[in-house]
């Protein structure tokens, strides 16, 4: 079994199903070294699990946070598929950008607080590898109108 | 004649002036096997054709659509003029990530349907050579009060 | 001394010491020729500077500039922390993308003269090395309420 593959196993952690793209685009690509993602939504069996706001009158931070890690095991789902599989994801050799928006309540700036749901968990997945860089935004309005949407960058061992 | 070109003729798409930047800043730039485009405005020789929201009182998804469009053809101008001409456009060998904004009424959720309209417009122009990963964003305010903002990255062929 | 530090102590402006990250992730990541940094915020010392939006009853133009310009010396600190000082900035080939959000009143449309002041200050400090497309957005809400963030990818030299 492969180390991450392993580690998703200790953590009795499921992927969802690899999403299937809501539009004209591709979920996964590969260019040279680097891997995009689409963006991805908290989604499982193409059925959105949240959606609303976070703040105000909406989900709480909590709440949040396992929105966000909700769309980073999409997209991890969705670079399983694109590689061959679990195992195929020791080839990634980092994971380079998040990029994450959050459906936001007018005046909410915990955004770093509910992507962490997603950053934890890439680091407890891929140790070291899963560190990245990341962008923290408040959206106005998103597809379906989940709650996060988070797209990334990894790059990718040579085979 | 190039492949993109007869495409776009054969179409009968005449694509807009290559944009002038709007601030201190570059439409184009080559990195690497990359290039990366600026965010791109629906506009025709300098003024934006589609203004204000998409939802609600605001345009519907067709005229969103054709904003996106717009953007997209946008976008592949200011590629062409960076390549030297229509005919450079056949040294892209992948499209590779679309970021799309889309200034949406309150609770507007159907960014990607209106952005379909760019990522059809590029598979048909460029085949599969067109395909990309894709953000669908909904956004609270854009530059020039323009419906939609589009930005992309491309790899190109080495010479 | 390097000419990016020259440059900067000719302009008299001093870098502000490197953020540490809100959150589980890095403030610079280098991955093959790119270097990626995270979302930037206009901080000193841990500080928001500028928080709250511009436009309507916010920040004018002016003061929106001031605090994109912190953003970018913000990302600019953190380049060079993980270079090993400023003589390390030396190594930036180009600034290959920027992407700034801007926290905007509704229906503030002026972005682009906001982001301004980030392209500006590159320019004055890299010179030619500092040019970059750039995607200009109106964000609803981020981190910390703060009134921009920013975010580059920069492409570094072979050593």
């Amino acid at each position: 079994m492969g180390v991450v593959a392993g580690r998703l196993s200790e953590l009795g952690c499921v992927l969802p199903t690899a999403p299937l793209p809501l539009g004209a685009y591709l979920p996964v690509l590969e260019s040279g070294e680097l891997v995009f993602t689409s963006g991805m939504l908290p989604m499982i069996d193409g059925r959105v699990m949240f959606t609303g706001i976070v703040g105000g009158s909406g989900h709480d931070v909590t709440e949040g946070a396992e929105a966000a890690r909700l769309c980073a095991m999409n997209a991890v789902a969705a670079l399983a598929a694109h590689l061959g599989g679990l195992d195929g994801l020791d080839r990634v050799e980092q994971i380079v950008q998040v990029s994450g928006h959050v459906l936001s309540a007018p005046g909410f700036c915990d955004q770093p607080q509910v992507l962490n749901g997603a950053s934890e968990w890439l680091f407890q997945v891929f140790g070291e590898t899963g560190r990245h860089t990341r962008m923290a935004l408040g959206a106005f309005a998103l597809p379906r109108n989940a709650t996060v949407e988070l797209a990334l960058v990894a790059r990718l061992r040579r085979c």
